[in-house]
């Protein structure tokens, strides 16, 4: 069966090749980061972002020998220019709520994920590709949903191709994907 | 990049075996026919449907050599189990307009879309796969749309997994891809 974030994974490891430099945005609990980590080799880089250091911590604890592929951000992925180099073949986006060790949710925000989206795509060198995986069943979701979607729906069809990937017939509103190619052609 | 009918051939030339037995649900002027007797090979078959003579004639021609892998039948594809065995790995629906040498448009219409669905599926076996591609943007689309996904989403999550694919940067209403697929468990 064909679930929403393994045909995210298959997708970026069809995608990413060693030595590329590619992006967790979201790094959360770190798995991304280690799956990133494997797939860009000992010669690629993952940048991490994430705005918790206890996200940092329990990334690195995670990542093991792999950490030394890996750069950890303490950071708003939003300022993702100002760390990672020109010319990503990939960035990771899993939106919604961070793990947190209080029971205080922190949850990725519209302005700062669309910030970063968009950061991310003129990171993105051609044939790159951007994933996000979009929650919308808590408190603030649809609200980042729309401006994400808002967001993608007017990107230039001649640069970019955005598709949709989504499980229907689910309840309790699971996750949508969306993948975000970056063509090889240039705009006139 | 990765448009909606490639993403759905390379799913098929996934499922599909030599020796499958498979059906096009709506031959039109049988380039999915020619595909799909392509993958199933001599050993397989193909049962494709359409209420158009003409369609038959177009599909013949244009299957050559590879005819004799294939039954075209002249008839609704909501009768589809008067024709085909159990037991089928694949099934594909291109809704929307019929090919038509007159200029009056022959459409796909919703009652018969969701009988010939609910039909295929009882057909497919453990593992098989449906595809649909959704075109909305003429006269009687959106109420076929409604219809098709108001069938699909309710479909028991146990028994079958309803993926929805869609470009959604593309103007002018592109058609988007339901992609059913039935589990190996068995319900509860």
């Amino acid at each position: 069966m064909r679930r929403i974030l393994p045909h995210s994974k298959q997708l970026l490891t069809e995608m990413i090749s060693e030595g590329d430099i590619v992006v967790d945005a979201t790094m959360g609990n770190g798995n991304d980061t280690f799956f990133l980590a494997q797939a860009v080799g000992s010669s690629g880089k993952v940048y991490a972002f994430d705005i918790q250091q206890q996200a940092l911590d329990a990334t690195k604890e995670r990542l093991g020998k792999l950490y030394s592929r890996t750069e950890l951000i303490l950071d708003s992925h939003a300022r993702i220019k100002q760390y990672v180099p020109d010319g990503i073949s990939a960035a990771v986006f899993n939106l919604g709520f961070l793990p947190n060790q209080n029971d205080h949710a922190v949850i990725t925000k519209p302005d700062t994920t669309v910030q970063a989206l968009k950061a991310a795509l003129q990171l993105l060198k051609p044939g790159g590709v951007i994933t996000v995986a979009v929650y919308d069943g808590h408190p603030g979701g649809p609200e980042e949903r729309d401006a994400v979607l808002e967001f993608v729906q007017q990107l230039n069809a001649k640069l970019f191709q955005v598709v949709r990937y989504e499980v229907v017939n689910q309840q309790n509103h699971p996750p949508f994907l969306l993948i975000i190619e970056k063509t090889n052609r240039r705009a006139r």
